[in-house]
């Protein structure tokens, strides 16, 4: 099964992010962990990769099952995991073999394009305290079928909501 | 690949676990995810099939990846999610089909006998606030080869250490 980790990093009220020339869809720099590695050296070492700048305050926001469905039948299932940092060290790259590099202001998560489900869980790395857990149900070009959330505050108390 | 999580309650300075018969080995309540479930909804499901005991206040402490090594090959790999909770609601059952369950004063975390890394991040878990990233290398029989770990303290900073 996939583990893909990203991470969005909060930075003077901005966000770097990664537009993808195909849909033109934002993303969280990030990619495949792998074999052997934690989710916390994948996040950072793909972040890293991708921006050329090292992320500052990395902490896990949400840990998602990420399903795909076509006709009823779920044909891919991975684990996605996703970081957020305070700052960087060194200036990030304009652009990566992935696409283009961008800041945007915090609030433009909420209307910038992308995959709906990674709206969910970059607007809550973003705004939330605590983490975040859930289940992402797509089809195979990424409309969202359904997603179910749950989260915690860090321990105080925790509530699901589904 | 598989996915386990697994819930350690801390209730009134005591920790429920389940007592294995092969080795006589503890652990904390837990199990395989099932396809499409959160972590969350999957350490809730576990503990509560496990312990017909409902945990209050779950969060999510630790994200470990699990390496089996033999002969300098890896021949598996899979991901624990260790989950902590404040309380319960219901009174736990004394056995279930995969061992005893009992509770012990948190202090005992320390001596009773468990695999290595287990013993790791259930003392995270236990005592530490943020959360925990790792990557735990065992011979087949659970003899621990290497540890190497990471964690954040929520958001307010983070240091990687190995």
């Amino acid at each position: 099964m996939q583990r893909i980790a990203n991470l969005l990093v909060i930075q003077d009220g901005q966000v770097l992010l990664l537009k993808k020339p195909r849909r033109g869809w934002y993303v969280a720099p990030g990619g495949k962990m792998e074999p052997g590695e934690s989710i916390y050296e994948a996040a950072v070492r793909e972040f890293t990769e991708e921006t050329e700048a090292v992320p500052v305050g990395t902490h896990l926001k949400g840990v998602y099952t990420m399903v795909i469905k076509e006709d009823g039948k779920v044909i891919d299932e991975w684990m996605l995991f996703t970081f957020a940092a305070s700052g960087l060290l060194g200036r990030p790259a304009e652009e990566n073999r992935e696409g283009v590099l961008e800041w945007h202001p915090v609030s433009s998560l909420q209307t910038l394009p992308m995959a709906e489900g990674d709206r969910t869980n970059l607007l809550f790395a973003a705004h939330q305290a605590g983490t975040q857990y859930g289940t992402f149900t797509y089809t195979p070009d990424f409309s969202l079928i359904r997603e179910t959330i749950q989260y915690s505050d860090g321990g105080v108390k925790a509530n699901g909501t589904d």
